[in-house]
């Protein structure tokens, strides 16, 4: 999966370190990030412990580089896909199935854990993190805002639209199974209609016109 | 707080063992579970070592107590309140208030993080708890199809709209701050708004007519 190479990492098989990160964080989330070792990370890897350390510089490093990792997939598969788009409702449609997509098929759930529970990091690395993540919300709010303003969707506060869609996404990781009854595609599709159609039908003279009315 | 008594729990004051569970929780959240010792929660709350091990057994019996007390006060205030309402629509919109009520107001949020995140529990305890809250989305999903049956609500999948409901009302433990700009009745309001009621405006001959139709 390619992938922009930031200013700060050197030049290497993006595919090895990816691996390497997965592999940790499934290892951290199984378990405990105290009792996981970097000798553990190594093994789980095939790497030796030197070899790792060429990868990385620290366990705490590690797991910031797992969370970075998270959000660099999210952005290239996700917001950067959408940011473009200039119909706000249409942007916020195809953002919250990609997200779907994303947190169903496209990385481990064991990354969402440790981008979403995990608080070990602090100071420094973690305002990195929660900085990148509050550019999504913004991101968000931004748009749903846009959207109320041009009459497409009612007259909402913009941050509990976008908390609403990021809490429906991102709970997915601790329910979801890739084999369980509902493929990932339709559960985007019914997760869309249910926050941009809503559940309820309206007693309306026409009948239950909420399907016929679209599109 | 009144709670009903548990057969396996003494005769004591609530009180007391609520203040204990919500002083570990937060000291857990802090620390860690590893490095959170009994003597450190003895002192948090201003008991001797003894007077803890009069409550609870230990660390690993006062982290499953920490969740069964979570699942108690969640059971008292919201799924009791609603189980015997006959609309299954007013059933599914009150407890979705109640549970925002909840998660914004009734605990602390460290009781969320730990019967949410917390990954400590094996075996038996954690299969109890696992069995609590199934029993929840059991009740969503029943409800959800009920609603569908009668018609109240669009053919969705069941198992979609009760991880929509649950993803949206707990995630608010997350960035919800209760001196924020949002009070917690606002937030309930708007997020049965929005999972009930829906985002988008359809187009109609009678215009944005979704707010009209209502009552």
């Amino acid at each position: 999966m390619p992938r922009a190479a930031k200013p700060d990492r050197p030049a290497e098989p993006p595919t090895s370190r990816d691996r390497i990160l997965e592999a940790a964080a499934r290892l951290i989330c199984e378990k405990g990030y105290e009792a996981t070792s970097i000798q553990d990370i190594a093994q789980a890897t095939g790497l030796t412990k030197a070899g790792l350390y060429h990868h990385i510089r620290s366990k705490e490093s590690l797991l910031l580089e797992i969370q970075h990792y998270g959000m660099d997939v999210f952005e290239e598969r996700v917001l950067s896909q959408v940011v473009s788009i200039a119909d706000p409702l249409e942007r916020l449609k195809t953002c919250m199935e990609k997200n779907v997509l994303l947190v169903t098929q496209g990385w481990s759930k064991e990354v969402t854990i440790i981008l979403h529970e995990h608080a070990t990091l602090t100071g420094e690395a973690r305002a990195q993190i929660n900085g990148r993540k509050k550019r999504y919300v913004r991101f968000l709010e931004t748009s749903f805002a846009e959207a109320v303003r041009s009459g497409q969707i009612r007259p909402v506060n913009p941050k509990v639209a976008a908390f609403a869609l990021l809490g429906m996404v991102l709970w997915i990781y601790k329910w979801f199974r890739a084999d369980g009854p509902i493929p990932a595609e339709q559960l985007a599709r019914e997760m869309q209609d249910v926050l941009f159609g809503g559940l309820e039908v309206k007693p309306t003279a026409a009948g239950p016109a909420r399907k016929a009315n679209r599109g």
